[in-house]
């Protein structure tokens, strides 16, 4: 089992993800997806002595290292440990880029042994692929990748404003879960839930969680939004 | 009459699906299609002495049988004695996989003389598939020949999250039979329910029924949603 | 007046349907298009003394024959006797194969005389026709064939699971009459329930009509829906 | 001023439709559209002696003189009196058709004199017509036309099946006026509503009326709904 | 500031629009627009002694000119007045059609002095732009012109029959303002309300009024319909 | 921390963005985003000595300067000290206008040494960008800029009439914030609300505020819509 890094996730999950295995984290803006990716990194670095990878398409990694220091989060550090390879691929090069990319995002894995691996996002990282067919092709060679590598993987996946459904319609069945992170408006108010539809192998709870990000992260309610 | 490996289901559709019949089982993310596709074919396997091929376009094989294990479902086991043919089909190969799939499925078949198939999913299977006629040839060319192999078949179509719709629009049609697997929110919880639309030359039940994943797998409520 | 083979379905479309005239029935899968038509075909063959042809563009012929005899309908004999023709045209062949499978099926009606035809489903005898305009067309020279043919048609039209819109949008408005089969879900149990918005030269019921699928086929209730 | 034919409809558009002015009446199938349109013609032709032409693009003239004479309706023998035209356009003949079709109907104007028409449907005798460009030509050069011959026309309009907006959605500003025939389920029955959301220079009712297809044609309630 | 010619209008506007404004009329068929344009320049005209083009795309002139009689808003005698000119660009002229249109209303303006202008419809006259981008960069080039020549405009925009979407999705951004003429079906009564969701630099009401077309033209309650 | 220029909007985002960001501004017609954009450059250049660029893509640079002296906001006056730079780029220059556009703009920046920077909007700025891939690509270039040039970004970005879905769908995701500005019709009346979905490394307000355009610009309530 790989702890998600936040405690109160993983009593929902039955203690944590299985090794090697792609979990989608699907969220509007603002729902906090990225904030997870970093703690999942983060604290697999700090706390189980795991290197990880995170990828990121669209937020500059000094941006990203900036945000995270509210959360006492200093990326910069790790750098310099060998413990994250912090990867800015915002800047996408033109239809070549995916396979360049995922070179790169490969090589940063076995450079530092990666255990963990954030893509933020998987749909910022697919932008160049055309069709359905290829988007697929691609996550399965991925897909294939990690499993071997034991590297377990968190790919966000940007749930448009205004909108619900998420990607192309087949990520979610080729993960190997998905934790929703909703962020709707509520009696004129923005409510942050989570939820986890799926996530294979694991005894998962299917109830609703308010969560908060506080000043260590993100936090998880342990009452089911049901009960409250 | 081909007993589905679930006791709980067959009750409802007068003991079992007729053989060589192709039957869809249509759910979102996390529904707990693959979960009802193997157990389908461990069941018919261990219980009815019917080989079966899971041929898996989503999910990897080493995946599916480290996770099939804590319902007790040693699928390498029964791998080894033939009885199983587990064939991982994730990796499609280019616009030409799509005949080279279904004939690697039909030798599957005619190897072990299977009487029951899974196709996990049709819509995985079907990807590189470009026009609605193209697919419609396509699945009577197979229906056929599963009819002629009076192998009982189960093809696992996915609905994307936030959608309901699924397929093309005509799989549904040209299936002996619809089972709809819900996972729907409802106040703060996912619900899962089954119920079926269309079963053909079968009285099935017209209700919904919840049900669960438990350590035997899946466990259909005897008692139907309207009436609990 | 010809039959609809269905005496409660009679009863409120004032004794039957105009002789010639093309008539859709519009439903989701499992609303029970398929037994409409057998009824109608079968009950034209051995009540009225009705030849009829059945055109099947989804369900293989040996299963619509097997999945029949639950009613006690023996398609087969009726085949023997020459008073039903049942075309097993799933197999689509090809973008030529719209005209020759009407040629088929004009062929099939002028050798046995027939005064009753089936087309199901409409949906997938016109999957290769690509423009609106060239399926209108085609509806055209089919409706006239069987106007001089006087043979009374019911063409079964797919409703798509999760959809309510039919065909392409203009089958509705070139036949002579409308029959939905609505099989929506309600309080976790599916419903099943007939209406008919049109029925060109007919006094036609406007209500909706609850209706069972019986051992002896499909059976409407007398009572309008509204007043149970 | 042009009586509509029906004396309850005259009574919420100020006596009448203006001379020369294109109206469209929309309405789902079943609506009670050719209805209307055959009710206008026969009647302009028997009560004020003014000619009509009928063009069908989707009843045979065939079927639509035999469905017609439930209302004691015969159009065949004022064809024989050429006060009616009966044109037969269901047969399109390809992309060229569009202008042959509306070069038939100006013909047929001419030769009786007409100063009614009814194109049944604008949607079926536009299906070549490919881009909303060229529609939009096509319907003023033939606005221009009637305009200048004083014909007054109703143009029936296809609202498909489960759908509620029309054509390509300019049709509506093009037109003189706009009647809505509504034919939508209401607790379990269909009920039939016409109201007039446009009438150019005229000071037409607001207000939705029920309306009944009755042994002579449509009759009009003289009560709006919102007071019944 | 100049006034639209409808004092219960110019009341919720702080006394009329800014000079050299464009502002849009959005509305469904039969909402008022073309009244309100023709209200606007008929008035301009008469009570202001300002010149005005109205150039139509969708009606007639010969039948404007007819219908607005109803108003005694007689336009024959103010073209002869050389007060407005009433421009018939219907039969739109192939795809150069749209500078030629943009020319000849320019060069009308000049010729008159106009300081009004109406293009009824903008959707009308855009019919042959088919990308966004040239569409946005012709309005452009069309707001400078009317800015510069200081010429009041309206452009009606044609919001379809069931749906409340209007044109490309960026016209109500380069307009000045915005007025919606809603025309809703409210308890089966078609109600007329106004509203204004934009319009630069004038403190304008956010309430909706109902609106009535009177024999002196489009006439705007005085009070908001929430207190009403 | 840059200020937003608004004190009341400052107080729900812990006093003002991050230098550099890029923050969205979505809104409707009408919704204030213009006003909020210019009271961002304004009182940047009055109150902080923080010089900024204006671009504008929807209004005129003539209108926006005359409509801004509502708010007594002289952008004439400071265009004169050097202190804003008001730059009309609406008439866009065919396909290479957004290149040169950009560069525009960043010369501007560099000119003046812009502290602050309003794109309005950004839909119109990327108009001429037809493909998702391309625009991701160009958003990615502009920020990577402005965060360099420590230039603090707003972009508004268009909500169609009738829509609430903003842009491609990526923009929201590539920027550090989204403001939305709703302005949506409520009990007959337009009210404004404003809430901040997301706000990298800001602990944002999660609550809806009504707002109000007064005479000294926008002022956003202290309390939270849900408490009022």
């Amino acid at each position: 089992m790989v702890s998600s890094g936040i405690p109160s996730l993983d009593k929902i999950i039955e203690g944590g993800l299985n090794e090697g295995d792609v979990i989608l984290v699907a969220g509007q803006p603002g729902a906090g997806k990225s904030t997870l990716g970093v703690q999942f990194t983060y604290n697999g670095a700090t706390q189980w002595n795991q290197a990880g990878v995170y990828a990121t398409f669209v937020e500059s990694a000094s941006k990203l290292k900036r945000n995270m220091l509210r959360f006492n989060w200093d990326l910069a550090e790790l750098e310099r440990k060998k413990k994250i390879n912090l990867l800015d691929l915002v800047q996408t090069i033109g239809e070549r880029g995916v396979e360049v990319n995922l070179d790169a995002i490969m090589t940063a894995i076995k450079d530092i042994g990666a255990k963990r691996l954030v893509i933020d996002s998987l749909s910022g990282m697919m932008t160049y692929i055309q069709t359905k067919a290829e988007a697929r092709s691609f996550v399965a060679l991925m897909n294939r990748f990690l499993e071997e590598a034991k590297c377990t993987t968190l790919c966000t996946l940007e749930v448009p404003w205004a909108r619900s459904d998420i990607g192309m319609g087949f990520e979610e069945f080729m993960a190997d879960g998905l934790i929703v992170l909703e962020s709707s408006l509520e009696q004129f108010k923005v409510r942050r839930r989570l939820y986890i539809p799926k996530m294979r192998g694991v005894n998962h709870a299917l109830d609703c969680y308010d969560f908060y990000i506080t000043p260590e992260g993100i936090n998880v309610s342990p009452i089911p939004a049901a009960r409250r």
